[in-house]
This record gives structure tokens, C-alpha cells and sequence, in this order.
């Protein structure tokens, strides 16, 4: 057995997530390893929850990192938040709409499903009349920007419907955290977790989790233990909270690193100014594909700015010109899944991968490929 | 607010880990991230396997990496292999084997639990006492190399104690991957889990983990659904395993770059070679200890090589010990948990961090530090 070591080639990253990671966050990682409990571990971390809470836009003490990905800070908040028998209301239009469902099922609850079309933002309406129709349902969950169908959903109103009806929320930020607007304290988010991997170019694998005193309350008045020892956010806050820094389990350091300065580079930038980066490489990349004759599947005022899902022109194989993007350009965009694999594409257009440069060369590379791909029929 | 970059210090890691990283798996973790299906980086996953089938010493086709810390990857355990009502029994001597009751709890089985004092090996009559009082047990489990007393089970001997009552066993290989001699065929391991930041010297937040046939077996007759979906092995394998490579979650692209490295270094040094290695540096220490007057606390014959749980001195100040070791010498070791918090110190001589030179400048501060503290008094 002969293995070499790894060296990966060099991709131009505009799919769903992993975006291209920051050169400084890549450099961070390789810096030396420390102890999880190293006074200067500890300050890290620390810093890490000031600069988390400023990209949530919280207050929240309980702003912190799961130590694994986004699927992992999504079973935090539902193993927390549901108990056995709890009726949650899952608003659902896509891939993890149906994941939401998946985690309040095998938490014991019984899962609402308002169902909206694949490509379409949540139907606040519809989210309304379940409310109505279940009024010993406890928690309402939703994704604001759907990664899977680039629809971005209306938080702030969803939450209020929400909390007219006294339900917690539970809101997935995975691919709007650092790219589009959004603010935990001011749209009264109860819990909300995203992803490294998107807007905020860090490598894949840490899940920024925050949790309001709303939220921590039922956790503290829960009837039955949290299943997950691992994701138990009362052991997990006494590890990353202030006070005695209880061992949990061991931090996974090299990545925080990574995302301490990821987070640095968000914040030294301004959030505001990364938002309008990304709303106008989106426009950017809008216009141009307009021009090569390729239209968005999401309705205008319901787009993901950073995730752009966009119909096949028609004749073009899917398969084929991925791999050709791929393989010729180096250049990965994602396939749809689900009901819209083979029909749509996701141009990703997330934190560092947000440039005009890559607008272009996205454009070009397509329009070439396209180009053969027809002139070879 | 003003956050800089952040840059640890140098520090010698010789407590319970993380040990110090490779210098080539720090460099790995430097490379530019790829997408998670990109089929070089699928590529990278089946060297990754074949890598760790190699460290495991197994052909299990289910030989993977969870992607969370060794927390996760006993929980993986856990939640496809335990169901409610399930009598399981934990031989528990430590952190660890209190860990795992806590796991089987929370996934509804009921614990049956075989307690050994802290810093002893499991007693193999206690649990097979334990088995005959108890024929309805389906699972046995246990620590291999309890991290939190510096004492090594035999696992052999366990395992067929177990296997003669018709029992699945779970075995926790976090500290002993890599440093003691370990192998999951010969043995028969049903399911281990270890850790990427002990011997294998990579950075924290990986998980190893195997299941046989039998394991599997069970798996795919569970009577219900697995709790988390994040650790569901009937989903992680179908992205891990051959086939389809269906999308679960987005895997930790440059903490995976880094275990491949670390793995193939291993590889590379053969593992009876690190063993052997690992088990001369022990002895190394432990005559160097002997010569300042310091203890083991784990008898002769039950000793972990890479970790040495050592008594405190007469009169010496556990904490300000371990802080001046790391403030003036940037030298970790770790405390004592629990009931021997206070009582011991453990010293680790994992992967990186075990060698000939680690041991003479731990035993040099050590002694300078001790002689400082009692001319203090």
C-alpha cells in the first residue's frame, strides 16, 4: 500500500457550500495546537463569542460552537428544544425543511409539516392557519435561506406569527449567517444555527449555535433529559460559558482557530458592507446569466442573493457539464437535489467566493461549455 | 471592539490530549478546501479508510470517521446499537465508563453497571458475574485505555466474556489507537470509537470509529428509529461507504486532510514500531519519575503507556505545579478528574509528543518546578 499524501487540487468553489476559505483562515488552521483548556485557549474562545454574537446581531450569553457541522448544530437545537410528545410546527420547502421533520420525529415529537413548493420562500399564511388549527404546538421551525431551492424565507415575520401563538422558534441560518441580512435580538429568534462552511469561509465542520434566555428557560424546565449527551447545552454552556469551564469534551482547536478569524475578517469587513457585496455580486451574476439565455427557477423577491438556484438551459446534461466545469475549469457548481436534481443548478456566491472575478469566470466557463456541449450534438 | 489574529503559543502537550500535531498534519490542514463530492476528495475518503482499517487492524467495510470530537463518536456507538429498554452493561472505572451509563440512559436502555475502582484495569470476573445475573443483556461496554485514570483493560479477554453470554460489545479506543497494541479482527470488537488528538497526533474534533458485521447486523434489525439523525450509521455509511456516495452532511474537508496525514504517518512508521515506541518512552519515564520521588498511581501490568497517572508528591500545589510547567516551561500535563482530581497528574507520551526528549524536559521542569514550590514554603 502506497499512499501519498494529500494534495488537493485547486477549485474555483461556487456550489452550495464549502465557499473558498479565506487564505488568513487557512493559515490559521495550520498554526500549533494547543490545550482545550490553555488559559489562552480559553481567551480564544472568548473572543470567538464576541465576534459570534456580532454576526448573529445578539446579545445572547449562549452564543457559541457546536463542535461539529451544520447537521450537528441543527440536532442541537431540536434535542434541546423538543421532548417526546411535543407538537412542533416544521415549515418545510426543501431538503432540510424535511431534515427539521427527520429531527423532531426521532426526538419523540410529532411534526406539523406546512408544506410550500420546492423554490418558493415559507408561506407565512399557511404557517398562520397551522398555528390555528394546533394550538398545543410548542416550537415553530423554519429555514431562512433554503440551500437546497435558494429561497430565502421572511424570519421576522414567521417568528412573530410564532410567538402570537407562543411557540418557540427555531430558525436554520447555515447559508444566510455573514450574507444576508439578518438579526437574532431584533427578529426575537429563540434559537438559531448556521455553518462555517458558507458565508463565512471557514472549513467545513463547526456549527455557531445561539440559544436566547427564552430558549435556555425551557431547556432548564425540560420533563425529561436531552437525549444527546454530546449536544446537552446545559454540559455544552458550562464548558464554553464563563465561570469554572467544566471539561465536556475536547474542542476541536485547529478549526476554532479557523474560525476565530473568520469570523474577524466578517466583522473587520462590516456586516452590512459583506451583505451588499454579496446582494450586488448577485445582481452581478443575475444580468450575465441572463444574457447566456439562463433563467433563475426562485421567483424575484425570493432569491438567496448567495445561493443562486437557476433552471438548465434546456438540452444541457446536467452530469456532464458539471464534471466538464469541473474537470476543464476547475470550477465546482452544485447539482439540485431531490425533486429538482437535473433541473436546476446552485451557483454559490459565498463570502470569499463572492467576487466579481468569480462572477465572470463562472459566466465565461458556463457559455464555453454550453457552447461545446451543443456543438457536439 | 480590536480582535486580533490569534496566535497560540508553543506548547509541549504531554497531558491527556491533544499531543502535539505533526508538523506535515498542521501543513495538511493549510491546503485549500475542495467540495465535500468532489471525487478527488472521495478519493481522499477511501485512502482515509483504507488507512484506518489498517490502524484498527480490521476489514470491517464500516471503518469511518464520525465528523465531531470522540464524544460523538461514542455516542455513534451508542445510539445505533442501543434501544429503549435495552439492558446494557458498563463496566465502568472512570470519566469515561461513567460516560457511556450516561449514553445508554439517554438512549432509553437501562445501564447495568460494573463498577472498578479508579486507576484498576476492568475485573473480567465482576463482568462475567454481571453477565450471569443479568441473561437478558445484549451490549457490554467498556474503556480500552481510561483516559481519565492512566489504566489499560484487557479487551481481549472482555470481549469473549461478553461474546460467551451472546453479547455486542462496545469498546473505547480513544487513547489506546496508535500507542497500544490494538487490533479489532483478532479480538472480535463489535464497535470502537477513538480520537484524532491523542496518538495519531492529528488536531481534535475526529472521531475513528469501526462496526463488524455483527454490529452492522444489528443495526439493520433495530426495532426503531436511531435518535440522531446526525450519527445515524445506516445514513453516515451511504455517503462514507461505496455506491452512491449520497450527501448526508458536509464532511470537515481540511480536519479530514489532516487524520489522512496523520494516518499515513502512522502507516508509515508501522504500528508495532509505535507501540514499541510508545511503550520504551514509558519506561523511560517511569525510572526518571522513580529518581525524583514520583509514584504511579496505576499498579504495575495495568498501566497505559502514553498515559501516565502519576501521584502528587507529598505537599506539593496541584494547580500552581501545572501553572508554572506551562507559564515558564509552555509545558502541559494534565490534572486529576473527579474523585482524583488532586491527587494525580497525567502525563502523556502520545504519537508526536512521545519522545526521548519530551521525557527528559518534562522530568527537568517537573523537578525544577517542584524544588521551587517547596523552597517557597
Amino acid at each position: 500500500m502506497q499512499i501519498h499524501s494529500f494534495e488537493p487540487p485547486r477549485r474555483i468553489l461556487m456550489g452550495p457550500g464549502p465557499s473558498n476559505v479565506y487564505p488568513e483562515v487557512l493559515e490559521a488552521l495550520a498554526r500549533p495546537t494547543i490545550g482545550h483548556l490553555d488559559p489562552e485557549f480559553i481567551r480564544m474562545m472568548d473572543e470567538t463569542k464576541t465576534l459570534l454574537k456580532s454576526a448573529f446581531q445578539t446579545h445572547n450569553d449562549v452564543t457559541m460552537v457546536v463542535s461539529g457541522p451544520g447537521s450537528a448544530g441543527m440536532e442541537s437545537c431540536f434535542v434541546n428544544l423538543v421532548e417526546p410528545g411535543d407538537r412542533v410546527v416544521v415549515c418545510s420547502n426543501g431538503v432540510f425543511g424535511g431534515r427539521m421533520k427527520e429531527n423532531v420525529e426521532r426526538c419523540g415529537g410529532k411534526a406539523i409539516v406546512v408544506e410550500d413548493e420546492w423554490g418558493r420562500a415559507v408561506d407565512a399564511n399557511k404557517l398562520d392557519d397551522a398555528l390555528k388549527a394546533h394550538p398545543d404546538a410548542g416550537v415553530v421551525a423554519f429555514v431562512h435561506a433554503e440551500t437546497s431551492t435558494g429561497a430565502l424565507s421572511d424570519v421576522q415575520t414567521l417568528v412573530d406569527i410564532a410567538h402570537s401563538h407562543n411557540c418557540l422558534t427555531i430558525v436554520d441560518t447555515v447559508t444566510s449567517l455573514g450574507g444576508s441580512p439578518l438579526s437574532v435580538d431584533d427578529w426575537q429568534i429563540d434559537a438559531a444555527y448556521s455553518g462555517s462552511q458558507k458565508c463565512l469561509s471557514c472549513t467545513p465542520g463547526l456549527s455557531p449555535v445561539t440559544f436566547n434566555d427564552r430558549a435556555m428557560e425551557a431547556i432548564k424546565n425540560r420533563r425529561t433529559p436531552v437525549q444527546s449527551w454530546f449536544l446537552d447545552m446545559t454540559l455544552v454552556t458550562a464548558y464554553w460559558g464563563g465561570g469554572t469551564r467544566a471539561y465536556h469534551h475536547t474542542a476541536p482547536i485547529n478549526a476554532l482557530y479557523g474560525l476565530h478569524e473568520a469570523l474577524r475578517l466578517l466583522v473587520n469587513e462590516g456586516l452590512e458592507n459583506a451583505w451588499v457585496r454579496h446582494r450586488a455580486n448577485h445582481e452581478m451574476l443575475r444580468k450575465a446569466l441572463q444574457e447566456i439565455g439562463i433563467d433563475y427557477y426562485v421567483p424575484e423577491g425570493e432569491r438567496i442573493p448567495q445561493l443562486n438556484a437557476v433552471t438548465l438551459p434546456k438540452g444541457a446534461d446536467d452530469a456532464s457539464v458539471r464534471s466538464s466545469l469541473l474537470g476543464d475549469y476547475n470550477l465546482e457548481i452544485g447539482a439540485g437535489l431531490g425533486p429538482l436534481a437535473g433541473k436546476i443548478w446552485r451557483i454559490g456566491l459565498m463570502g470569499y467566493s463572492c467576487t466579481e472575478d468569480n462572477v465572470a469566470y463562472c459566466v465565461d466557463s458556463l457559455r464555453t461549455v454550453l457552447a461545446e456541449s451543443r456543438g457536439a450534438r
